[in-house]
């Protein structure tokens, strides 16, 4: 029986046409490397447009390597970073943030569907600076959370604000940062909200690969190049990381393909059997299914995997189908009904 | 003008077709994630056919983080490195070994044209062991070297015999490796030679990106992913890095065409006019050209780089064509006219 | 009115006078640096007869760096540390293990006055080896604990067991271990328990300053000095770091004192007039004081600091007297009746 | 027969009676820890004395770590720190500024007698600031050298104004600073001069261990004690670190001792029957001794080692006796009628 991996990941998915279209254009030519390319300008242009904002941008090959060396640029190895206690940085990188932040710490936040709660942050800034604990240094956000959630420009504002007013650096780890703007979350807001490094994700939108590293703070500019290349994040043939970008930016194929994984995670929601543990904001959804039914659905050829909060989660991309979700919500019924759960 | 950047360097260079066209063929429905996918797989396995030996592969999107990475897995961060004094791991990388290896030193040893002599090896490695001074923890070797020039198996053989002898893990830069082996270097012999860990370069052999980490000592294997994962080089859509590989690999195109770049070099090496520095026996080619031709050499648009040697170096890729070889002959003949130089 | 550090910390107590003879007596001629004198020689002697086994002895300058060395040797970077959820190295030393170890995790286990829980440590142990996660390299014991508890032999043993057949390292911080083997912890039967490295702490056991990192896993031996000397952790006038260890151990005074320590803590427990919050097994006595009347304390001269878990700390040491028990205990009883705590 | 250390290293020396008697005096009685007690309070004010400057003042167990974490201070792992090539923190540490620093190189530069020669620096700082090597971030300066010359005033002012023109912090390892103050080297000006952070060094002038980090570029002073805290060089019985500098300061018995131990270097080279190769300015004597002397001197029973440079090294040190100058200088004429060196 073959296995659906559909739902799985949005890493699970192909890469969008647009993306690949892209970069066999791009593939023409001796071009100069390590990112003086003009694909490489062209998209750099783009995400500064997309966000209305004079940015410094490069771009990375791994969205573990971007956050973490967003990190290591706002706190240093005897500061922590403030994050949600879930948050992929703190909980899903193997420790990179400590490798490449050379032992910085990661301070988990409360926080409900993946929101770190205002009066999380103040309690963990309120907390004394002495030299035996790592003192927060930077505050770390994912919108869309990893619960599917979806910050309000007002919430992120509110955040930053209070982090800034202590001093901290900002990141913003935007993995399905094109799924937070397909459901409301205004990117130009963003390039004006105090928020130091975003990361923009493209793996996860349908790229074969790449993330877009976008400085706010020039003051972090400063051989930035080195940095990058001694953690080898310096692609040399950049082009072929920046014109994925290109393709899914300049005609706003990025946005549209992440409002359609929306309405397909809408549309599963609609369907799903099991009680919903999160809102569903974006394009995840998360539910309660007890072994017995995740052992039938897994039996059905269908991969779905618990999260860290217990629920099992599904995730849709550019590359879901209606029918897909179709068949998915059948299989999770026929499930539920083996199972007996309630 | 136009600037001519074919021969600035081979990740100057786009991707050839066979790399593209397995990239297109990957891209299909969807599949599991970080390598278990049947391209990866299937990569893998071209790889160890191809040194015929029972190897852990894995694809890692730059070679600045393999090479780096497989220092750190051979070298504690109080040991060094030895490596020849201008090796790129040495010279230009920004430090990255230290960066993934915490510390560790890199030790510069004497050689020719790239290649370790075996003497220098040898008094390295007599120093006496103090706890002042890192002692050595790994050899790194690199085929082709830095300076176009190939070891031959023997060399290699020795070089390994000896160090291993001295406790050392042993660490092959392939960047060029497709280049050795069709200038003769025998990547079956090479599999038996007691080299601990090999990083095949894709990138400059005509991938968009891309080095495979080929681990010949089981030893290193246990938590490999979880290392990969921590250090950024654990890819999620790991199918468009392995992909190009087996485009590559399946029916040769990557001999076939590294031996093309091998003859575009011996056909520039023949019409040069200036004194070659180094024996052409790969794909570059090293000649003295002095400031004043070089200008020359720049105004009629050609780019090129001075090594640190001071030397002027020249590198041809698949999509090298004759042609072009051509041209740059007649522009280095009018540049050394106008300069002069004889 | 002067402040009382009596009972703020046992690093607040001077240093005892066998220690500083033995400085005194080791400060006489010329001899060789970085532990190759007879002092450190007889010093090291001394901590193997003291747990009866074949281990090497370095002295080091500090808990936090030998604690964090020690995690550095049996995890890897993508590794972690199990330990308790308080314990020092988790939540006191500022990140150090995370320097020293590059960015290795530390995962807090469940425990009661500093004991971990067996089934917190098989639970740790039976979640999936993934890459996603840094998975367990080590365990990480204190005894006496962070609360003053005292593990037997037999709870040592049963951990130790359970983490190695799991592949663990196995570390002790005995920054308080005399006050441990004072309170009957058997330092012969460790010795034989299958932990790999021991810190022996002088500090908080009446030295001016030191630690014995003892290594009992022979294979952690290779190139110590180097890595020690990297650290910042190879004193070269070794002597007057392993001086005070002969003067503590060779006619038995590190046990003495660290009884004397541990029978103040139970004179105090026995008048203390606040509910005690863990058992009184070795030197530190932890009461629920509220805020009023911890001011009083205060106002009073006595210092006294909150523990994590927001009970308030005594600390005894081998300086303490009976009649500075009794008027710390007399403070107390004023303290609590001016509070109204009941 | 007996090893004489006499002259092996000023590390082989014991502590000064002053040193002593003030680590004694300040043995009372139970003080606050961490560095807030009355004796190191004292200690950094009797520094700042020294310099005339208000400077921050930490109290390290180590100088490896101090002149490391000075380097982590001022340059990033990108970025390399400029030293002349056979300095201390480039040669002798273990690789100690590429731990701390996580990465961060150390450039060797040319000099004479261990001071860097203006043309090196210039040259090293007039090289291009790509990505694909680490730039220069700080300066490492050492005074006196290991070669036992002494900068002048002047000399270091003018290194320093050109590194601080290209925006480089300034580091300078002052282990055996006291000696270059009592060659005339004058310390207030040194307070002023641009340097960013002073390693004034204990262990060789006297101290039983201790160096102390005087930081004068204020910015650097933020949560420095976390820093140190996780570099384990944060002592918590501080007083213990710091007394010895009270004894060695308050009297001036720091700099007289000093002045000992270069005359006595004075008379050594007065006696010397082998050719000098570095001038006697401090403590220490470089002599061109052939194998067969030096096997001849240690078969007397005198230690003295090889430097990198290939001379044999004899230090000075304030226990030094005029009777012991005189024994060796006898027992080097012995060896050199012995071994027939001309």
């Amino acid at each position: 029986m073959p296995i659906h991996y559909d739902f799985a990941s949005d890493n699970a998915a192909p890469a969008a046409p647009e993306a690949m279209a892209a970069l066999a254009r791009a593939n023409r030519g001796f071009v100069s490397a390590y990112g003086s390319d003009a694909t490489t300008t062209r998209a750099a242009t783009l995400i500064r447009e997309l966000i209305d904002a004079d940015a410094v941008v490069r771009f990375l090959s791994s969205g573990t390597a971007a956050n973490a060396i967003a990190c290591a640029m706002l706190a240093r190895p005897f500061e922590t970073v403030l994050a949600f206690a879930q948050a992929h940085v703190v909980n899903d990188e193997a420790g990179a943030p400590g490798l490449f932040g050379h032992g910085l710490g990661m301070t988990p936040l409360a926080g409900t569907a993946g929101r770190i709660e205002a009066a999380a942050l103040a309690t963990a800034l309120s907390r004394p600076d002495t030299p035996h604990h790592q003192p927060p240094g930077a505050l770390s956000l994912t919108n869309a959370t990893e619960y599917g959630a979806c910050y309000t420009n007002d919430q992120v504002d509110g955040l930053v604000a209070t982090a800034r007013e202590a001093g901290l650096g900002i990141h913003l780890d935007g993995a399905r940062l094109a799924n937070a703007a397909a459901a409301g979350f205004d990117l130009r807001r963003l390039g004006r909200s105090g928020v130091d490094i975003i990361i923009l994700g493209g793996t996860k939108a349908g790229l074969p690969a790449g993330e877009a590293m976008i400085i706010l703070d020039r003051a972090l500019e400063r051989r930035l190049d080195a940095r990058l290349k001694q953690a080898g994040q310096l692609a040399s043939k950049a082009r072929f990381l920046s014109a994925p970008f290109v393709g899914m930016l300049e005609d706003g194929a990025m946005l549209r393909h992440a409002a359609h994984a929306n309405a397909m995670a809408s549309r599963l929601a609609a369907a799903m059997p099991f009680p919903l543990v999160h809102p569903v904001e974006t394009n995840i959804v998360f539910a309660a299914i007890d072994d017995s039914a995740l052992r039938h659905l897994h039996a059905a050829g269908w991969l779905a995997y618990r999260a860290p909060d217990g629920s099992v989660r599904f995730v849709c991309s550019w590359a879901t189908t209606a029918e897909r979700v179709d068949e998915l919500a059948e299989a999770l019924c026929a499930a539920r009904d083996r199972s007996g759960q309630s």
